[in-house]
């Protein structure tokens, strides 16, 4: 196994998640592709750019939703990635609904959602870096079975920037490392 | 589409990748599900444990790597998540290269390796959260192709913990989003 080097990330696959904030008081979504856990699986941390139209719902409101995508979607991701709220209207794009904090918009479309409040935000010159705490998630009804959400039924996608910024399906199950603890056996 | 309310965290899928540090001079390599790009790609951030023995190794160099194993290598990243580098010897387990850092032990069999120095540790009650910026990426010769990873030959896995600890197959392409600048058209 001879290797080359790369300039440049190969950590994959990564989620490509809409994250959603309210921009005087209209929901506006934007599409991210680097996200993460933060304090495993408590919060969410992730870059973005300051002159994001999103930027602005996120310091207003201290809060925000992060939406999980199926396939499906991914020629509504691609808009809401390449076009800013200041010029199109994104809340017609989608069904918004909300939770408990009634100020992080959320897509009814993508099969799982979280609704977050700012933790932190860590600005450098180019970006805010936001780190969120999970309040509460939420999933289509019938993907949760017995506490535990059938994840390889919602047509989830991934996403890789080594190189080309490619979108792949989620593939078949492999193996389950560790059953929920509020599954039945 | 109804909703249901689930506690916990629905971001997925996740990267699984097997974080490599040098404790006292030996090569030792721990399973992290929770790890994410920030600066747009150039750095990572993930939480560890802070009794990990791979935290000592990475307050002792400063430096770690970062290595994206396929589905073949799940047996030994699991083994790799549930021992200690205090009782068994992971450095057995692999075959280790080093890159410009030449204390970042990166694990040949892994597709892909991302070799990183320390930027910043903020540690918390539970862990550290070790930022590190990307010092050199290395791919399987035979993945690069035209100045891109043909992440989709790399046979690649993805990590949710929506309930279940499960780990996914990488399915097929979907769609290109933009192509590397430096590979050909």
């Amino acid at each position: 196994m001879a290797k080359q080097e790369f300039a440049g990330t190969v950590l994959a696959p990564l989620p490509l998640v809409l994250v959603g904030a309210n921009v005087s008081g209209r929901p506006n979504y934007l599409t991210i592709g680097y996200i993460a856990p933060l304090e495993f699986g408590k919060q969410v941390v992730f870059p973005i750019n300051r002159t994001r139209y999103t930027s602005q719902g996120i310091l207003e409101n201290g809060t925000f939703s992060v939406n999980i995508p199926s396939v499906g979607l991914l020629p509504l991701v691609k808009r809401c990635g390449s076009t800013s709220g200041r010029d199109v209207d994104k809340s017609a794009l989608f069904d918004t609904f909300y939770g408990e904090l009634k100020t992080a918009p959320m897509i009814r479309e993508c099969p799982m959602n979280m609704e977050c409040e700012v933790l932190e935000i860590v600005t450098t010159k180019q970006s805010h870096n936001v780190v969120g705490r999970i309040v509460k998630s939420y999933v289509n009804e019938e993907l949760l079975v017995d506490g535990n959400v059938a994840v390889q039924d919602a047509g989830l996608m991934s996403f890789t920037a080594a190189g080309d910024l490619n979108v792949y399906a989620l593939g078949p199950l492999v193996e389950t490392l560790h059953k929920h603890s509020r599954g039945k056996q």
